[in-house]
């Protein structure tokens, strides 16, 4: 179940498994490995990381466990990300929540993630904010560093409109293949926004983080009374839950996009995973969009 | 009278005669014929049709006028548009308000129009509103296949903001012709969201359906009176009436703007057609602009 | 102390001095031609002006001190727009506030302004404000005519949206060289409407106008006191002044941007040349930035 992110390059699995809140999971080594092992046998292959997630050491469990196998490395892609800077005891040199997407920073920054997940590269490095002081040449000169020393095979971005996109793009030769953003049928402000139609337009994959908008998706009835109808309709007539309504709902979109998925329980990720066989109807798919947004299609 | 509609083809007239609610004007067929004939004899080539007017029935009214004398089929230009389902007793199938921009229903709406209207081609074929679920290919698919058997001789869109617009060309070798969305004295939305510079930019005409707000534009005193009071000195300059203002309002802006009739009282279409000699003073078209918006300009 | 202000031309000073104000200054043609010779000698060599600025009258002033040392005009860049028209005593022939972007109405504003400054050409005209009515082929005519005859050396913007631009840009061969627009650690509008994106892609210098928020900056305390307190531990940490601050935060940004200053005290110009010497860290200028917002960075 492989999906071709960008035409130009990088194969990863549809939808990517992420790690922001690992930190919270509890889990050993040794069950961390399993739970690896378990998501990769369904099919899982790209993992989603960030300097930052679990006060930086989310990056750091992983590569423990991945150091009693080595050998998963290569079945895996894995994704991270920089240019956050956040105080923590962590890394006390930090003086304030901030962005730094200076040259010297993003290099730096990669280096301690491969140190930390025990790889020698990253199969992709993403800017996860856009700052109101990044200069898109040390961008790219970082870019294009990192992937000359191999230690980062493809580019992309987090959180970008499209405008901040293409100033980007203009700086690198190579192709920014993603662009990671909040979509959920909780969350329409990218489907409206141009967000969506941009990355299209370009062939750029738009990842889906907070697919369940934060778990808020499984408290629809007191928050959104419509939508939870519309949902419960729809996980019926498909003998599905929640989550994976809200997985096809999303991958149904034409822009293709690539939802990350956060929780640990292994067997939330094997149903995400048969989310990918499921088709909504166009009627079933607008009946979601119409309830979330709480007025019909004009 | 005719114009240029895009410097690669369309020649229509500037203003367009719009059938959206030719099922209410409770005419028979001979009188809608004569209805089509007065408004050719006044200049006005360009006739506007979308498959859903009407719960799905004007077209099928034009066409049973058409058949009364087939020869006006060369003297019109003919634009009708699909891509919305709307729930009708005459089309069951639909279970739902919702868009569907496939390439097989986009091709069959086309069939069914061409059957309605009792032609075998229309001259334009507009994509009625961006759907979320659009996807360029399919429509790209489509429009190269009615193009290709004779069946559409130009296409556009309608409702669509600049990203969308762009996302559509992109995929489409053609030229996309029109842009057809909300413009009046009272909507001064478009405007200012970016839609009329990327017409101008791109040399795609913008057509204004609503010229007259719906009707709200002869109830300006209870609406807007400083507007109502702007309107009126213009009029009483030109010794026009609002209609009349509002249409050389919007023919004065340099995108081109080609306004949609609405009215089925040949009248009111003959004295539309007199806007065409009318110009608005920069003074004047700033005063009207000024009272809609409710302040001054910057 | 001189900046490029685009890679196909124009060399100014990265501080320009503002003459909007100049008729409320009160001095003296003597006075003037002082103030001027002063501002030479500490760097600030860009001169901006409109037609408009002081009801039609400070072009004219600035004129006669220049007319006193004619061999201060190689010295000087002097920028100045059009494009608007204001009712007033010297211009009885407007009839109101509105726009007028005709060719024949830039040419002949042009020819006024270069009679009022006593020169013989602009370094740059900008227009002043996007208008609705703006034919893009109208203003290309004027430009190129301008530029052919020698009164104008380069030309710009001001005011305009990303899209504004592109369609401007679209329909003249030279480059359009900046976009005045309104910049200051109280007015991140268009630090997050796409403007500066836009302008960093295409090597356009955005000028700030207002860079200390018509003197709101002087009044921080009770305006925004979070913000005020940023100010406050940046300034002391730099021993330096609000506007000082202001001009040096502004200019730490990746897009280049070169702010317009409005004192007419030499003082207070001598004061801001020093904030050239002066840079923020990133954590200072975040701290500016997360107080004027008032939420933190996401």
């Amino acid at each position: 179940m492989t999906h071709t992110y960008h035409p130009l390059g990088f194969t990863g699995s549809r939808i990517a498994q992420g790690y922001w809140r690992l930190a919270e999971w509890g889990m050993s080594d040794q069950e961390l490995l399993s739970f690896i092992e378990q998501s990769l046998e369904a099919g899982i292959t790209t993992v989603d990381h960030a300097d930052i997630y679990g006060d930086y050491q989310c990056e750091t469990l992983f590569g423990r466990a991945l150091a009693l196998k080595p050998s998963l490395r290569d079945k895996l892609q894995i994704i991270s990300k920089c240019g956050i800077l956040l105080p923590s005891q962590q890394r006390p040199e930090i003086s304030s929540h901030r962005y730094d997407q200076s040259t010297g920073h993003i290099i730096q920054s990669v280096d301690q993630s491969l140190k930390n997940l025990n790889v020698d590269s990253l199969d992709m490095l993403l800017i996860h904010r856009p700052s109101p002081l990044m200069d898109p040449d040390h961008v790219s000169e970082a870019f294009e560093h990192l992937y000359t020393v191999g230690k980062v095979k493809h580019f992309g971005v987090s959180n970008f409109s499209a405008q901040q996109f293409d100033l980007l793009q203009s700086r690198i030769d190579m192709p920014l293949l993603v662009n990671q953003v909040e979509l959920s049928p909780l969350e329409l402000k990218h489907f409206k926004d141009g967000t969506l139609e941009h990355a299209q337009q370009h062939a750029v994959t738009p990842m889906a983080w907070s697919p369940f908008a934060g778990g808020d998706l499984f408290k629809l009835e007191g928050i959104n009374p419509t939508l939870y109808q519309a949902m419960s309709d729809v996980a019926e007539a498909h003998q599905a839950s929640f989550d994976q309504i809200a997985l096809a709902w999303l991958m149904r979109h034409p822009s293709g996009i690539a939802p990350v998925l956060g929780s640990g329980k292994i067997e939330r990720v094997l149903a995400a995973q048969q989310a990918l066989t499921m088709t909504l109807s166009d009627h079933e798919w607008f009946a979601i969009w119409v309830a979330s947004q709480g007025h019909p299609v004009p």
